[in-house]
Parts: C-alpha cells; structure tokens; sequence
C-alpha cells in the first residue's frame, strides 16, 4: 500500500496542559480541585455542600467569584458530584438507583419545560477505549428530533426532541470540535446543548465511580485538553451544559503524588525527616515539574493512566448515563423509570 | 438497566427508494443506470465513453440535458467510474495501479490549485459493516488542517489543507447529515467538498469492483436513500464532488431480476414461452412491485444484499480510496506515489 | 505497506450451501423447515406443537426418524423456537417477558442441575454485523469459571461455573472451528457446550425476532455454511445445545421466492396462467437454480439479505440471549430476575 | 435489562504483578531488564550485543544462566529487539526498512525450512486499545492452512501452511489462555507457536518504537500480568517464540521513577542532598512500595501509563509486524518485499 508521509498526533501541537494552578495536579473534577486547594488556603467564592447515603454521596460545588475559579483553575458555576464506590463493581440495583438519583439532578440544573430541544455532543474518540466514553452515550441514547419532525404518531406523547452528534476528535478531522458544534447548532437550533467527555481525576479511587454535571460548558483549561475553545453559553449563544466521568488519571499526576507522599513519609520516619520534607515543598514548582518532564519522556503531556478493565467499565458507566438522560428528557421514560422498583 | 420505550429505525419513516423510473432496479452508478435504460430506449443528453486496459476500464458518462437525467434517474454531470474486477480478490499491485489511475482523475475532476481546502465527509453508518465506507475512509486520511493552522513548519512543502468529518446516520443523530455538513461547511468554509458514500449497484460483479466519482455530489432520488437531502453545489454553496463504491445490491433488485430472467428462461425454452414472457414483461410495474413487497414483507426497502466476507472487502477499497485521495490532494505524497514502480 | 499476494475468503473454497432437499429454500429454523416441507407432502416422524400468548409464541419440533430427518434437512432432536414479532422494536418490557419465559425454555432443556459446568461458543465474525450474534452474546455473558476456581468466595452461593469463547471463522483462523472447540473442550472438561449462532432463515419477518433452542448441535448442511464439520455430541463427546437468531434471508432464497410468486400471481390473474404455473411448477429443480445463480453471480452461496438498522437489531436481541443464560445457569440471577416485575 | 450481579474483573483476583527482582520496574523487554540491573551489578550468564544503524538499532541479549534469568527476571534464552525512534512518527519508508531487517531475523530465529506448519497466537483485549496488539497482528495476517488444505492450487508454490487465533482474555471467557492454546494446539498439530502480545517498558521512549522476539515463549513473571501459566516449549511441547511491542508502562514503573529521580535531584542540587538521597536508597523496597500503593490506591497493579494517540500507534506497529510475518513465513511474499524499492 502506498505511502502517506508522516501523520502527526495533535499532542504534538499542544502544550502542557492546564493543571490547577501552582499544583502538578490535573483534575476536571470541580470537587477535586476544591479538595487540593482547600488544604493549602480558604477559597471565597466557593460553597461546598455534600448530602446522599451510603451508597451515593452527592457534592454540590459552587463557584460565585472570578477568585473562586481563578484558584480552583475551573469556571465559575455549579458543579454536581455524583460519588458511588459501588460502581466498580458490576451492580444492576445500585446503577438503578443511581440512575433514578441522577436524572432528577439534571432535570434540576435544566430547568426543563416540555417544550425544549435538546442537543448531546459525545466529545471524544471512539477508537480509544477511555477517550470514547462521549460517542457510546450518543450511541445508547433515545434519539427523537428525526421521528418527532416527521412523522409524531409515531411516538406519541412524553417524548422531548432530543438529537445526539459524536463530532470526533481535532486529530482525526483536522477541525475545532467547538467549530463542528457550533455550525450544526446553528443549524439544528437546539435550546440548549450538552456535552459528554472523559475525564481525567486526581484520584485513582475516582475513576467509573464519579459523575459530574455543571451548567459551565467545557471552557479552555478546565478540560481535557484536547478541546481547546470553549464549548459554553458564550461560544454557542444557548446554555451549555457538560456531564463527565473520570476514566483516567494523567500521569502527571501520578509521578507529583509519589514525590509528595515520599516527601510526607520522610517527614514521619527519620529524624532528619522535616527538614528534607521542607526542601521538597520549597522546590520551585518548575523544578518539580522538569523532574516529571524527564521520567515522562518524550511524552510531556498526554499520558493516561487507566485501568487494564476499562472496556467493560466504559461500558458500564455509558449505560447509567444514557438512561439518565433519556428519563430526564423525557416524561413517559421518567414515568417507566419510577414504576420499576429498586430489587435487592 | 431501565427502558427506553421504543426505537423506531429510520427505515419505517421512509418510503420506497428511488430507483431507476419504471424499473425496479436501484443503482447509484450512472454508468449501470445507462446499462439499464439504453436496451429499452434511446437517451439523448447522455455521452458514455470507454477507455482502459484489460485490468482497468474507465468509463465516463456525461449527462447534459435534463431529459437524460430525468429518464436516467441521475443528476446532471459528469461520473466516472473504474471498473477493476481484480480487486475483489487482495492484490497489492493491483491496488497500486488503481490508486496511480484513480488519483489523477480525482485531480482532474476537481481541478485543484495549491491553495485550496477540501473538507472530506464519510456517509453511512460505522456499525453498519457494508455501509461503513465513508467512515472509513475519513479514519484513514492523511488530515492537514490543523497542522496547517498551528504548525504548518511541521508538515513543510507539498501539502493542501485537508480537514474530514463522519457526521453519523439521521437514525442515530436525529439530525439531517445535509444540515451537519452545511453547518460545518459554513464554519470550515473549505473551498470544495467530496463526499465518500457506500452504494447501492444492480449488479453482483460490481460490488467492490468499481469505484465512481462525479462531480454531481448527492441529490435525492439518486442515493442510498437514507439522505434525503441534497448535498450538492446547490445546498452547499461550493462544489461537492461524490465518490462511491457499490458495497451493496437492494433486495428489490434481485427480486425484479429473477422475475425477468425467469421470464426469458421461458421465453427462450417453452413453446408458449413468448406468451408468457409477454404476459411477465406487459405485467404492470405496480403489480411486479407488490410481488416483490411481498417476498421482502415486512421490510419495503432498506433491504441490502452483501457478500459474507464484507469485512475484508470493506477494508481494502477503503484504503485504495483514501490512498487516491492523499496523492490527489498533497504533491508531496503524489511524488512518492510516482516514485513507487508497480512490482509484478 | 508491504503486499500479501493474494486472499481468499472461504466462500470461494465452499461449495453451495445446504438448502432444504430439493427446494431453493435455507433455513436453519426447523420450524420454517416444516412449514416449507408439509405443504407438500407429510412427514412422518415430525410432531409439532404451539403455545403461548399474542406476544410470544412458543413453537415446539421434534424430528424422532431418519426419514423426517432426511425430508427436513434437520438432524433428529428437539427445537424449541420463540416467535416474538414484537421484538423488532425496541421494548424493554416485551425483552424481559421474553427473558423470563426463554430461561426456563433453557433450563428445561439443558435439565441443569447445580454442578454443571457450561462452555458457551460464540460463533461467527465480529467484524460482519449480521454474522456477529454470536461473539456478541459471549462479550455479554457472565463469566465464572475462573472465580470459581481462584476466588470462590467473590462470588458466594447460587453460580455455576461458566467460560465462554468466540473462536472466530475459519477464514480469518485458518482452523476449522471445530477443531477449535474440541481442542478446548478437552482441556476444560465442561458438562455440557452451548454453541450461539446467526442463522438464516426463509422469511423476512423472522429476522430478529425468532430464537430457536434445539439439542442437537450444529451439523453439516443444517447451518450457516461455514462450519463444516459437526458440533454437535458425536463430535464433541458430551452434549451440545445450539441458540440460534436469523439475522440474515439467503440471497438464493429471495430470488427463488420471486420466481415462485411469479408464477403463484400469474395463475391467479391470467387465462394462460394456470399453463405458465405449471410450467415453472414442472422447471426442473436445476433449471431454476441456473437462473438463480446467473441472477446472483459472481457468488454462488454467501450472499446475505439484510436490513440496514442491523446494528442496533444485533445489539438487542444479544442481550436478550445473554440475560436468558445469565439466568438459566446461576440461580441468584434467575431469582433476581423473578424479583423483577413486568413493567407496563 | 436484567441484572447480572456483580462482574469481577480479574485484576481483583491477582497479587502484584512481577517485577524485576528488587526494583520497583517492571518491564517485559530482556533489554531494559539488562540495562537497570546492570547499572547495580554485574550480571554474569547475560551477553548483550548491538549492531544496526541511526534509524534501526538491533540489540542481541542472550541469557545463557539460570542466575543470569534470576537477577533479570527473565527466562532463559535470546531476546533479539529493534529499536526505531522513528517508528512514532508514521513513515511508510522506514516502515518498510523495519519490516525488511525484522522479518529476515523471524527467519533466523525460527529457522524455518519450507514445511512447517506455524500457529500465531494473538494475546489480548480487542476490547482494550492498547491491549489489542495481538488481535491486530492476527487479524492482519495472512491465513493459508485451511487454502492449501482444501484447494491448496488457488495459491500456488511459495507459500506456507500458517493459522492464527485471538483466544480472548482470562476475565471474558473465565479460562485460561494456556489452556485454549494447548487445546487448539494439539488438534492442529503445528511445528511451532508464535504468541504476539502487548508488552510493558520501563521507559515512555520505547511505547510503539520497539519491537522484540525471543525463543522463550512467555512465562510466568516475565510477562503482561493476565497471562499466568507459561507458553513456551515445556507447557506445549514445540518451541514457542515471542513477539511484542510495548505500549503501555505500569504506572508503578513512573511511581518509582519519580521518587528516584526526585532523590538524584536532591542529590546534585542541595547541601544536605546526599543524606536524603542516602536515605531514600536505603529504604527498604517494602517502604517504597507501600508509598507506591497509597498513591495507586484502589488498583494495586494493572493501571497502565499509555499515550492518547495510541489507536493509530497500535494501528501502524500492528501492521509492520503482520506485514513482517508473511514475509518470514511466505517465500512468495519475501520475494515481492524484495522486488519493492526502499522509498526516499
């Protein structure tokens, strides 16, 4: 077969990412950052506030000030945290419960009425397997505005119009994911859009068990990098509203984390322990940052770190949030989804 | 998992394809369309052309008058169409000989300058295997836009700015694939458009043996039936340029010729074979159709007919196309192409 | 890239397929078999039974003589076939009911008790979506057999131990797949073997929602033409089960039917009729497959009639055998299943 | 949708995975096993050899001593590994070099003559992109068994009897792949087994530009983790060969390296540094591995560090190996890969 020249990856083009700021810490997790943040210094402009069970605790994070996100690296919105452990494990109770927990959520942050047009974006790249969690709720969603614009008998009643895209991703088509979404708005003219994206988290214990929602769109450097103008209300002129799920940590994460805890073991175990802590928290935060640059080479950024079953967590977790959807779109799924008892 | 009530295909929206006017034959190649009505009745306004070797036969089919479309069930333009029955079987030297032929029509078709944008858009359905050409192809193009926008020093001398998209089917999207395009086109504005399509021929030999382009794009009544609006120069505003292979024969079409090869069969042995094939060929369009209807109940069309091994069939075209397309759009990879001999 | 000579598929080793003696017609339903047969002619040793409701309809052949055997092209054994029309739209609802009647239909059949251990063999090609039921059950199927083994207390009381493959088609593998099984089959030792299988079937409106359960295994000439040697208990030594779903009408039998309701429609409607019925009535059995074979060349066999929305009709009906297993073979699944109440 | 309980992925059921002895590394290439023990000590029994030139250098390691493979972690016998830098970015000419030198070193290490009939095990996840090595390869493959032993005359002279099997994964069918591998293997009666498998680096520079074979098969500790039973000569009884390509590096591996890079830091940089970094070396390797743990926390091992690009870094490698393969296995193809002229 014949020969086309040299194909380069669209990291090659990037910058490193965007990381809380002053931390080698990479989250897109509201809660996150305000964990990392808060035990250094008090952040205004920003509520916490936590209820649920056992089973599924639910965090509520507010950012009111430009302070607020300027410190947690994140838009100023709010931020909802589904937090469910049990999720790692395969448990067809538990996800129903979540779904039955999640989909009033997003009927909450919508403020939907019966007349709204929806429009789902699955960001993210099909072909790898922790990046394609946006193109498999596409692909499992209820998908209506088609059947409702042609022929309505066909539903009947307690259908919303709901249309779904997977846009790909800037590598393989060489175009914006912003710039796709906002000509097919401007087309499709939705009321409102949201946006489904892989996440990356702080923490290992996070992945699959977490899912996010937050009326801020995906806006530069609270993303995943690879989306880099802003899916939001000022982009797209309509609220923009983003659902994600961490499937990934970024290594960068994960080799800050080994000198901190090493740093921290020192501190406790040998006498001269605080002091070489005390160097290490001093080291400049560049210098920590060429240390990681060199045990990640020639990747800087860019490197997932990822559970060897990630194909059946996607999976999973793509399901819960596809039924949540379609129940919060539409009534009569919300109406089946309430008569169908939670089995123990 | 919870219920989505029902999920209708776009198919049961849709009514019987378009197929060639009063013949129920379904084929997206002029080049068969000509085949077919020519027996029966001169077309003036169609020019067809033959040229080729024993391996390669090119054929052109020129539609100047709206009498030639409309008998011919073609839009006006120029198709052009290779057919290679090697390539049914894997033959490397074979497949370079096609793409050293296929490139250079694709340049004089398009008639590209140095400076022009393509934006390339893969039709059909990725789950789909016989309708996955399009995405297929997308996956395996050399894409430049974005290089060329951030760091064209990377790519150096020889390439054209070339971005690609899938944009999905309306069943999974609810969104017209011609709104998609158009919208992204509006942000894009590239200055030309190809579309890459599966398509639908008459007859078995051509499935993955022939491959048209024309410069007509996609119109209605002339397609795979499942987009139902232009994609063209007149929606798009710009050239749009189609290009396909047959990956399928319609059902309707086996169906229709059984029924007339039984009829000359007869014809040919019977003593009252004449009668009879008179009775069959007087027989009413209509009441052939509802014969048809009935062997094919309850699906009316959207019925495809495909050989078993379509994966590897699928695979291979894919890359001849995209390999055509990357010499015909970047001198630089033309230039290697040229410098690679044919081995034997 | 590199050239490899040449590839042959399999269908060019093959010769045509087994249809049902003396008739253009493939099934691989016995039920359809029947229906096919007994307007002809009786068949001795062939007992037929029917029950059920309007959504589902249970269908029950056994076929106890050579002779019915040999009129069928059936081996003897039992077939147990769900006709559920309803399945063709998407309807949780309808799905579960299926479920909760179909995994008693396998528990009865495969008279289980609690130490058993089941191999479950997913035939056919994941990469050809109408061949791909099988691998795609196997992907969604509990799978125990290694924590049973490792950590049995995982898992604690009510599951039997379970393994699954998809031993690919030989085509791609090059080994015949039964070999294959048995190979494995000897090494662990299961008690009994579940092969999943696409079938095809003669009507249209059986595509997707008919399953049939027999205990016969699969055996030459009774299925998809491509396992050529026998699964079944004189191969394998211990007893195997075959589930099968037609996906797919062969191309031959479309053809064959057209030809047939040519005739059927010129009798009723034509003075000469009744002679030209007959004439293709007396057409030698040979005769008309010429025809066929002219219609459908360059493939002989292996040419499948499929509907487009294949992809997502796969993906339900997969899911719907795995639950019935699920269910069928680990008592804590089939009690939850029983918790679950039918939603309306 | 019904429920399945729980799924357990096996991860959960497995210890840490094998390291090399003493060090938080692990690797899977003989190589960098070589290059970090050696910098401690000597290694007597290992002779290390290196030729090629600035795009391919061809690394000979020969472990001739049990205490060689001890202090290696590594079985017995030749690992021959090509490194290509180059290999990270697409280029069709240096592909076809790799391919060139590697196949004709398949040839060398196998020491085929013209009769032996080779099986090809493709090991790992389809499902899992960077896991998916294996599959690729064997689907790329060119499969002759089943041609020359039903119409061996479609090929022709120069080719070889070769098969191929992707067994799937211990957690998706629950046996295991030493298990499928004997069975297959004593049905088809193969001269010799070839197992691809995606590997594990030490070092981020060598993810997608590394290739190794070696005479060892697989066995336990030296290998992917999920693979547990060795395949090599003793558990089949032919000899076993072994070819991977890393694509991942345990996020153990990028634990450790931070801490020690960050203690070399401490080391150059500060007054005190030498203490420190005194006393982070002698911390036992049970103290750094626990900071490892905290830092992983809920997954012990199996979290892999791979780069975002990696479904076309999978797609290109997968090719050069399968393309290298036919070459050494196929005399016919070796000659046209001679016939073809390295491109500039």
């Amino acid at each position: 077969m014949p020969g086309k020249a040299m194909v380069f990856s669209f990291s090659q083009l990037e910058e490193f990412h965007n990381y809380i700021p002053g931390f080698n810490v990479r989250t897109d997790l509201a809660l996150e950052a305000h964990e990392v943040v808060s035990v250094h210094e008090e952040i205004p402009g920003v509520q916490v506030q936590k209820d649920g069970d056992e089973e599924v605790t639910v965090n509520r994070v507010s950012i009111t000030t430009e302070q607020g996100s300027a410190k947690m690296g994140k838009a100023m919105g709010n931020y909802i945290t589904l937090e469910v452990p049990g999720l790692r494990k395969k448990n067809t109770a538990l996800q129903d419960k979540v779904i039955k927990i999640f989909y009033k959520e997003i009927q909450k942050m919508l403020n939907l009425n019966g007349e709204q047009t929806v429009m789902v974006i699955g960001l993210g790249n099909w072909n790898v397997t922790p990046d394609a969690l946006g193109p498999r709720v596409v692909k499992e969603l209820f998908v209506t505005r088609h059947i409702l614009q042609l022929k309505p008998e066909i539903l009947g009643e307690g259908y919303r119009s709901v249309c779904a895209i997977s846009p790909g991703v800037l590598g393989i088509t060489g175009i914006e994911t912003s710039e796709v979404i906002r000509g097919i708005s401007e087309h499709v003219k939705p009321d409102l859009i949201i946006v489904i994206d892989a996440l990356a988290a702080q923490r290992m214990s996070r992945l699959h068990t977490t899912i996010q929602i937050s009326d801020t769109g995906i806006v530069p450097g609270s993303g995943v990098g690879n989306h880099r103008m802003g899916i939001n209300k000022q982009t797209m002129g309509i609220p923009v509203y983003a659902i994600g799920v961490p499937t990934v940590v970024d290594a960068v994460t994960i080799a800050g984390d080994s000198m901190d805890k090493l740093a921290e073991k020192l501190k406790k175990d040998s006498p001269q322990g605080n002091a070489f802590a005390g160097i290490v928290q001093k080291m400049d935060f560049g210098e920590k940052r060429d240390i990681i640059r060199e045990v990640l080479q020639p990747f800087a950024g860019d490197l997932m770190v990822t559970p060897k079953e990630i194909d059946t967590l996607i999976e999973d977790i793509s399901m819960v949030i596809a039924a949540s959807l379609d129940a919060a779109f539409h009534s009569k799924i919300a109406a089946e989804e309430e008569n169908r008892p939670v089995v123990h």
